[in-house]
């Protein structure tokens, strides 16, 4: 739960052709509008220019002249269209300097990766005088200027840097340079295995009730997220009605709501695995190894994930798990049955605590009138008892790959909390 | 290759408090963007501003003062926080007035599904005096005016509804307003294994050489693309320049190019394999599932993938891989030795024109001082030959996950068509 500080007024300046072509989806400046929320900033501007030095510069001066503080992204590069560095120095007046620190990490970072200097990477250590090098480090591109007392902050384009310089130094920063004032405070639930129309009416009465909540909804398929935020005079007042919503909003979501803030699916059945002591194996068809991939990006799954078996070829599935070939033949590969025999097989090949199996069809080939594309059969086997279960999903491969992986990761945080969940099988 | 008009820069103003906050993603400027481009047209500024009026009719004056054309998403809806219209009045000096097409349509929508009419659907037909509603038969917002020959084109932010007006309505109008002059055509390379300042090093000449060709670097991580842009005064005078230079940039950076346009590496890859009438199985350790998921995100990958096996732990390497315990309590699971035996274990499991395995230390534990997080191997093995390779990618689990993972696609790739790749093992 945070605050927002409602009286600074923030300019976002993303800078690239391919954001104006099309080519890349601003994702950056999504991002940076999250977080910024959330630290208890706002952004009212966001400007997107190409590469054109002269469109920066303009758009820097006018953002100077509107903002409590202003974000670039991107322009930082070693290439020609990297001109970010030129237009910051003609817009805020000052001259560029070659910066001994960024000179520093970059040719230590050459020297160790036996990478050759170019007239290209010498000049991302040319930044206007007085800026201060973010990383001190890493040989990442970005800096920080204060000019008039307003805060300036250059970034790379590329996401991962420029989301661990916001986390890192951005928001620190901004925190120390502008207290809080109003005090709105905001929480977000995360919900699986409904319907935003589903939430949305389930929770309407609530709306009602507490008019000075705001229920936003986020579609993060196959996903729902419903941030809750409230504004009250002191951050103490907002938190108390804040939890009061959120403990009503889950009273009438239940199980459905699998985790809150920044806690995503694969992380909370980590935990639970790991609170409980199992171990899990996992066979997979239709998904292709995309819910092993969910599992282990995880920090320290290794200590709860045994394997995974994607078995795309009949071969796999009868030599390697142990179907017996005549289920196959019998009920075909995609079928209540061979999902069974997959998870038992799993289970035979090792002591694993929970076995789960997926095998369905992702398409766009494959399906038959009676199990179109998007038919997926689950089971999950453990000491608890053996489940299996009959989807179908819609739309395209990449989506039912998601929504089969995503059900399969909320079949096992069910299987250890959900005391109904094998008399569902 | 397509065809862009280069004296007219447009601007897009998307209006919405929701894309400050980054609860939603711009993908509307994305999609503006693109199609206006495919159709000639190119975006030189993209404003974003909320649902204050004062903002939106700033961002207005604005734009019509730098661009040659505009188009507005958002803020047309029935709800208080909708502003545009007054907005535009505003902006343009002109009065709100009720349009009777617009009210026609409206209201014969209400009666037929019985909706009573309130202030908020009513101020939906008042529209600055002078515009032209656009769609005429169903209840979507939307309008044009032309301002001092100028066009201005209002348009809803429901996705599908801005996107059918878009080609029905906004590109037709355009291109009748400003026939062609000169021809933009583009082409885009994409590169795997080469750093962007290795190749824009390497270019640096041909950046020289060819003065009326852009050079655009687009790092894709761990990939990097180039799009290529060249002006001249027709497409084939064009496309002949840009066939040149694709020529001479593929001659500098050899197999780095690995595809063109859409082409994805995994669907390079699943291409090669098809071709050749090849089949494929990994074993994947610290990539934990993702190489089986990129490769099975292509569809008919069926044809040569036959299995993964993600062997988390120590026995899915031993027992399910046939790795010899001793091999791994010598060498230790991430080695050369474990990496070969897992490639040949999947071999004797089942005959495979190819075999690839990787171990490594995806971390944050498991490293160790000699051999740190991002130590991987990968070992291929097929009836060309054997390679097995150690690699120390930086970064954390994830950023190792994807760049152990597309460097074991760029494997098969070179496996398949590069008769030197097994000599450099």
């Amino acid at each position: 739960m945070t605050d927002v500080n409602t009286e600074i007024h923030g300019e976002l300046i993303t800078v690239g052709d391919e954001l104006l072509s099309g080519r890349t989806v601003n994702n950056n400046a999504a991002h940076l509008g999250h977080h910024l929320r959330l630290a208890g900033f706002q952004l009212r501007w966001v400007t997107v220019v190409g590469d054109r030095e002269e469109d920066i510069t303009a758009a820097l001066v006018r953002a100077m002249e509107r903002a409590g503080f202003v974000l670039v992204t991107g322009g930082l590069g070693p290439t020609e269209d990297d001109r970010t560095n030129i237009a910051a120095a003609r817009a805020l007046g000052r001259p560029l300097r070659r910066d001994p620190t960024s000179w520093d990490v970059i040719t230590t970072h050459l020297q160790k990766h036996e990478i050759p200097m170019t007239s290209g990477i010498a000049k991302m250590a040319d930044i206007p005088a007085g800026a201060n090098r973010i990383d001190l480090v890493r040989p990442r591109a970005g800096y920080h200027i204060n000019d008039a007392d307003k805060p300036l902050f250059f970034l790379p384009g590329v996401p991962g840097e420029m989301a661990d310089m916001l986390q890192d130094f951005v928001l620190p920063t901004l925190k120390k340079q502008f207290p809080e004032q109003v005090s709105i405070r905001s929480h977000l639930l995360r919900v699986f295995g409904l319907r935003e129309s589903e939430i949305a009416n389930r929770l309407a009465d609530l709306e009602k009730e507490f008019q000075n909540v705001s229920f936003g909804y986020f579609p993060h398929f196959p996903e729902n997220h419903l941030n809750l935020t409230v504004q009250a005079s002191t951050a103490t007042a907002a938190d108390a009605i804040l939890e009061e919503v959120a403990a009503a909003v889950i009273r009438r979501l239940g199980q459905n709501v699998y985790g809150q803030g920044d806690d995503a699916l694969e992380m909370v059945v980590g935990r639970l695995l790991l609170e409980e002591g199992l171990t899990l194996a996992v066979a997979e068809s239709c998904t292709g190894g995309l819910l092993a991939h969910l599992i282990t990006n995880v920090p320290g799954s290794s200590a709860y994930f045994d394997r995974c078996l994607v078995a795309y070829s009949d071969d796999a599935k009868i030599n390697h798990l142990l179907v017996p070939p005549d289920l196959v033949s019998q009920h075909g590969v995609v079928s209540a049955q061979v999902a069974e025999a997959m998870a038992r097989g799993l289970q035979e090949k090792r002591q694993v605590s929970i076995a789960l199996a997926i095998t369905g069809f992702a398409g766009p080939a494959g399906g038959t009138p009676a199990q179109p594309v998007g038919t997926v059969f689950l089971a999950l086997i453990c000491d608890k008892g053996l489940r299996i279960e009959k989807f179908q999903f819609g739309g395209k491969r990449r989506k039912i790959k998601l929504a089969a992986s995503y059900t399969a990761l909320d079949w096992l945080r069910r299987a250890v909390i959900d005391e109904s969940f094998f008399d569902a099988g």
